[in-house]
């Protein structure tokens, strides 16, 4: 009968992303984890620092759990796994960079000495429970040690491409793993789930090399000039680049930026990026040399408000100040909701008189993302009998599922999940199962899911329109008015020029507290959304404002 | 002497795009206003609708001003003609369809009656003052009527190009009147002030009439479907293109969305929309018509949040139910800070099964703008003795200022202004004097400039961590508690899960009393301050959160 068993797919994380942060796979009472990332808060969630998926189902599922597997270690893909940890520890497997920037995020959550923290090689499958043999692919992406999982089953062959490029010269490492993965496709695979990020752009994406190039040039150009860099501090590949340009052209490296100097340091500790002794130099050090022979590396390409670029931007960095010869290379490409934050850093720089190079003057970045023929490369190798988009907005999914088609997987073979979605296999057909419980947890300071849909809409609220309240004291018991009505207001308009609103705001409360005297209304609640309403069209009709109204009465 | 007077050209309106608004230009004691927009607010500007330039300078030479000059009918170069007419009435110069839409806008206002509107025609010089005789030269644009602005002073000619691009095939009137621009320059141009949005993008803009032909290939296609396009209400031509497509297949079309419906009926009345009898017909009759047999036109292409396609794809839509077989064309680009919305919506769009049709895909939209050959045509017709590039971010115009260069004016005579600067032209030279008062006014429902950087502060601070309300009733005479404290949360964390929280808190502001009884602190201020420190030390600590904490004290 062990044909007839089911293999059950289950995306649990990626917000508009369906299955970018983490998926379950689950055969016959038994679950793995694949990734277990988070993501950044969208625009809509004013205060939320980041976002991790609802693990309920987990939780109800606890002891099925066998372990988590993770395809590389971008923050999306490693993200919540200290948080998961705390509530459900199992073993973590993954590459050596992966898990190296891993312990780096457990460490800070005090969570290593508790975690089993297990390294995989490629073409080294590992069985995890009774019924899973993972293996891990090499792939190419922005990040070493990237890879593929091929996980077998007793139902058959389960593909997830992680984030995936083809990248036939790397610049480390060897290209991605075509040969095992066509192996893979003649043994047979059952389904594929394959990331969608740049499956709307046609062609074959450009060698990371092709960066390198760039940047020999510009280095050649700019001799007598500092170069200050911006990308992701995660992108070693890039960083590797820069650094042998520097070697080349004689001239020092300084980190800046949290992120970038622990990651470097992790990498480098790893052996993962090569780099002569000497080339790097402590920022406290960079004034011993001439600005020419320097090139500074930092965070910040997404004009994120802290990071290292955007304080360079307002003058706001303690170490780094600009000077008129400087150059500026953002090497990396706004992530979509980034794009007005990047613009203001670069007219920002542009002002303080320093030349700014960014993508669309040079070709400073290569996509870390498959375009849509190596999409197709990896269809035709595996040629899997079900196929599952994942990891990319609708648009994406739609597009991806066109182009497996023309691939010749049947329409009814393929589907676009959401979140929370069961796919149940078998080995012969494919159906969508009950739904499990699935979603967001925000993430504030040290909370973890107390912000809720209502405190985000207070938020909101309180952002447009800002807040007016009337406080008033009264004896509960005669209902006597002891003190007040006292107004005060934040957000909504400047005081020194509202003074005659607020003596009309009071005496509008005054007159609701003077109908509810003669209506014989006595309970708080009632008199409460008396003067919520008077205030809230008073103060609509003479504004055209919605301020949020917060009548308090004291008992006194 | 006459020739030792200056001419001063004074930009003050833009945000972050000098010279976009409003222009003040300034002879010998009289000035012309050169446009008079808004602009819409930026993410930082919660709860604000509109922005118009700060018009300080202008009170303040209230009896200077002789004449508004309007380029063309957007928005950002007319939105802010009744704000400012309000205050400074004076004639408003324009072409036919400018003054159209600008009369729809001041009847709003109840101006209409108090303002002298003038029309003018291209190549017929109007004197205002005594010392301005402005020509309005036909430039092609995304709106018909558009016009290059040529102000002949005692001091030399200055040209304004307004907003243009070289159209050789437009969809009505006539291409840009290059040869008058020839005639201008050979007569000699002291300075030009050219708008720099798309001066980035290398090579010539393309025709408008590009899109009529995508059109006629997809009504072509989808004989079957339901259309649905969304544009700017603003875009006469590309709308006319939609009609034109539309009666070619046989379609009838339906407006929907307020501005849209407005925009059409002032174009279709000053003949600017050439379209049969019945082509058009009321939203309300739709349901006559077979879906095929329709095409809607709707407002929302920038994903603008109470847009009809955004009401459309939240199934919000009074009217306009989303069907299977609809096909949805989106025919704009995203403007800079929109990206977001608009791909929100897109995905929203696909989410519900409809196909959709958006720029990346199809050449379904045509920028309004000049590119960098033909800013280069307008230096070389014009050849100006000064440069000043306008309307654009610092990128824009450092790319403008180069291109300038490259056309042989010298950098000296190259200006970048900055909103508020004062460049001063004699025939021999220019130089920057004293700065005008200048900035921005942020309008807020009613209030026009009542809300100020304090009020934004606070919103921002608001919307971040909420606020904390800590109230107590005390006898200011005696300094004896009479009730409270009592604590009141918003936008903090969900209520349900934070009573202890609250509890804590509440704990935390008696201890802060009590310390304040101990050390003999009586006044009000004093004790507040002492319970906000001790509120705020205590909630970041347990929280890592920085809500806004609001201490009050009611006497009784």
């Amino acid at each position: 009968m062990k044909n007839k068993q089911k293999l059950r797919i289950i995306p649990l994380g990626g917000m508009q992303e369906v299955g970018k942060n983490m998926t379950v796979v689950e055969y016959q009472g038994e679950m793995i984890l694949i990734d277990c990332g988070m993501t950044f808060p969208e625009d809509d969630m004013p205060g939320i620092d980041i976002v991790i998926p609802d693990i309920q189902y987990l939780l109800q599922n606890k002891q099925k759990i066998k372990g988590i597997v993770i395809t590389h270690g971008h923050e999306d893909h490693i993200g919540a796994v200290p948080y998961v940890l705390k509530q459900i520890n199992v073993p973590v497997y993954g590459t050596k960079l992966t898990l190296g920037l891993l312990e780096n995020k457990l460490k800070e959550h005090r969570l290593l000495r508790s975690t089993k923290l297990v390294t995989v090689s490629y073409r080294k499958p590992m069985k995890i429970g009774r019924f899973f043999e993972v293996e891990w692919v090499r792939v190419n992406h922005s990040i070493p040690d990237a890879a593929a999982l091929a996980i077998t089953t007793p139902a058959g062959v389960l593909v997830h491409t992680g984030d995936f490029k083809v990248d036939f010269t790397p610049i480390s490492g060897d290209p991605i793993d075509l040969n095992r993965l066509a192996e893979i496709g003649d043994r047979g695979v059952l389904a594929l789930m394959s990331e969608s990020t740049n499956v709307l752009r046609e062609g074959f994406s450009m060698s990371e090399r092709k960066v390198g190039a760039t940047f020999d040039r510009l280095f050649a150009l700019m001799k007598n000039n500092r170069i200050i860099i911006a990308t992701f501090a995660s992108n070693v590949y890039r960083i590797q680049q820069i650094i042998n340009a520097a070697e080349r052209y004689n001239r020092k490296v300084v980190l800046s930026g949290r992120s970038m100097i622990n990651v470097m340091g992790i990498a480098q500790n790893l052996g993962y990026l090569r780099v002569k002794k000497n080339t790097i130099i402590d920022i406290k050090d960079m004034n011993r040399y001439n600005p020419k022979q320097l090139v500074l590396i930092t965070t910040g390409s997404q004009g994120e408000p802290m990071s290292a670029m955007t304080r360079i931007s307002t003058g706001q960095h303690k170490r780094i100040q600009l000077m008129p010869d400087d150059v500026i290379i953002l090497s990396a490409h706004p992530i979509p909701g980034n794009e007005s934050a990047v613009n203001t850093v670069i007219n920002r720089l542009l002002d303080k008189g320093v030349r700014v190079i960014y993508e669309s003057l040079s070709e400073i970045h290569v996509s870390g993302h498959a375009y849509q023929e190596e999409h197709k490369l990896m269809i035709n190798l595996l040629k899997p009998k079900f196929f599952i988009p994942i990891h990319g907005e609708v648009k994406h999914l739609l597009k991806h599922t066109e182009v497996a088609q023309k691939m010749g997987i049947p329409k009814k073979n393929i589907f676009m999940l959401e979140n929370g979605n069961c796919l149940e296999i078998t080995k012969n057909e494919a159906h969508l199962a009950k739904n499990v419980e699935a979603g967001q947890v925000l993430i504030d300071g040290l909370g973890i899911g107390d912000v809720g849909n209502i405190v985000l809409r207070d938020r909101k609220h309180l952002s447009e329109d800002g807040l007016i309240i009337a406080i008033i004291a009264m004896n509960k018991k005669t209902g006597q008015l002891v003190s007040g009505p006292d107004i005060i207001s934040r957000g909504f308009v400047y005081v020194r020029e509202s003074t005659d609103l607020m003596n009309e705001v009071r005496h509008v409360v005054s007159e609701s507290l003077e109908s509810c005297k003669k209506q014989n209304i006595k309970d708080w609640s009632s008199i409460k959304s008396q003067i919520r309403d008077d205030l809230r069209n008073f103060i609509f009709k003479k504004t055209r404002r919605n301020p949020m109204i917060l009548p308090i009465i004291m008992d006194v």
